[in-house]
């Protein structure tokens, strides 16, 4: 039994060595040198070829190299029967909660306005702060945390996914009181997963049902975002700007309208970043779960899309 | 028994609504119109004219309306005798707190970097973030709560302070401990109380015992930092940047070196601004504990000198 590393886009040499470090004995071959295509019964996916699972006879287990599964779901030539596992990383929810909470900070207390002051050489100490009510969208492992601490800063938040929950320490709507959540928050962070039903969500009629002046922030996925609607509502007033570190095309386009447009912030894909130290003992022990015939840890609900 | 307001570059009118609110018998004069001296047993200072409470012969109390009380000690000519109490005010701590953090997460997440990477439409993922180790300068009722929270998102944190602590959750260091401390963060973030031992702490000496590269975050005063040390340590590479909200002639003059320094950030005193909606609950109630001859809440230790 093996493993098979297809990540065209990643260098995997250093998954390869966290990996032999806790299990010398696991055989792993690297896409596109797989010659031993009958001995591989994991892969490790990052952004593969779609349809290239069907060369591989013997497999039993699909790993995702991040905190998504989308690259893999969006791949219809695989066997629906296949588990998926996904890897759910301290140091992932660390930075990307970090990252959003910078991205509340700062339109709270306006560093973009003080940087305009400054160069003004303007000393002006009118209305510091704005006041903010967070709205995270989608309140898994990673939206949950962002909440957690916002709350311990003591900044107001609200959450919205796609269930119903309760004895949560928020205020949380779901389903069709999106109105009632939007109502309430002039923030929006969205950590949504990527499904069918939620790409292209923040699209004009979203942005329009938003409190005039809502700030966005986009973490979870480019699709989410209809871009040019984004533009637009910038233009209308509704949205006031918005911080985004993923995009439809990535690397973001030199010809794209967003890098030139003063109220959007742009960071290159680096909110979180799968941290192989850690996602690497997350494959290992499946591995072992697999062979002895144990539960997997992290699997994903395929019909719910996460 | 009266309250004096002496504050001539501020406002009065929300301090004396508030107060009203609250006690609507308490007789409130306004500096300069104070006619009946002898019936001023309480007044509340914010850059009183030196001297002048010379004129108040039934003076009882002395009620800072900011955190600070140094405007107060540095008046000589006060009788030591009298008791003052200082604003703690869970909004500016709030204020404060996330001031703090922010900068703290643009430092850590290279808000600076990332905004001259969308200007020059350029996608560079590599080292998304910066290690930090946070050094808070003075642990007391502001420091401390920054500490906290800094620890609620996981950053690491150390504390120094004047004097020996113990049972903190953090490591702290006092006295002569302060370049094993230095050696260990390198984000400073002062907070200490402005005295005589504490007036020009962030001077070159200081600087060049920090680790190389350290940024500074002064949220306390402008005379904690001697400015053109600043400017110095930052020449050498030494210290790599800052970010000031207090400076030690306010407004800053237009022909300061801060304005055009690129790796100096500059706010307009803005950190945290008391709040007279917190405030004046807590100036009503030292007046009554005065006239019932009870113990005055956060009164401060002249010794100490906050």
């Amino acid at each position: 039994m093996g493993i098979a590393i297809i990540s065209p886009n990643r260098n995997p040499q250093v998954w390869i060595q966290n990996i032999k470090k806790l299990d010398d004995s696991i055989d792993i071959q690297v896409y596109p040198e797989i010659s031993r295509k009958d001995d591989v019964e994991v892969v490790l996916l990052w952004q593969h070829p779609k349809g290239i699972l069907k060369e591989f006879p013997n497999l039993k287990l699909i790993c995702s190299m991040g905190a998504g599964v989308d690259h893999i779901l969006s791949d219809d030539t695989i066997d629906p029967k296949l588990p998926i596992t996904r890897i759910v990383d301290e140091k992932l929810t660390f930075s990307m909660t970090n990252y959003c909470i910078m991205g509340v900070l700062n339109y709270h207390r306006q560093t973009e306005r003080y940087k305009q002051q400054q160069k003004a050489k303007k000393w002006d100490m009118t209305d510091p702060e704005k006041d903010v009510h967070v709205g995270v969208l989608g309140v898994g492992e990673l939206g949950g945390d962002v909440i957690e601490k916002l709350q311990s800063l003591n900044i107001k938040v609200s959450g919205y996914g796609n269930s119903e929950k309760s004895g949560l320490s928020f205020p949380y709507y779901f389903g069709d009181q999106l109105d009632t959540f939007l109502n309430e928050v002039n923030i929006i962070v969205c950590l949504l997963p990527l499904t069918s039903q939620t790409e292209n969500f923040l699209n004009i009629d979203f942005f329009r049902k938003c409190t005039k002046g809502t700030y966005i922030i986009n973490v979870a996925r480019g699709k989410h975002l209809v871009e040019e609607d984004l533009l637009e509502a910038i233009r209308e007033g509704q949205i006031s700007g918005a911080l985004l570190d993923v995009f439809r095309t990535e690397p973001l386009p030199v010809g794209h309208a967003f890098w030139d447009e003063e109220k959007i912030t742009i960071t290159p894909h680096i909110a979180s970043v799968t941290n192989p130290d850690a996602a690497a003992p997350q494959i290992v022990e499946n591995y072992h779960r697999l062979l002895n015939n144990q539960l997997l840890k992290n699997s994903i609900n395929r019909l719910k899309g996460y």
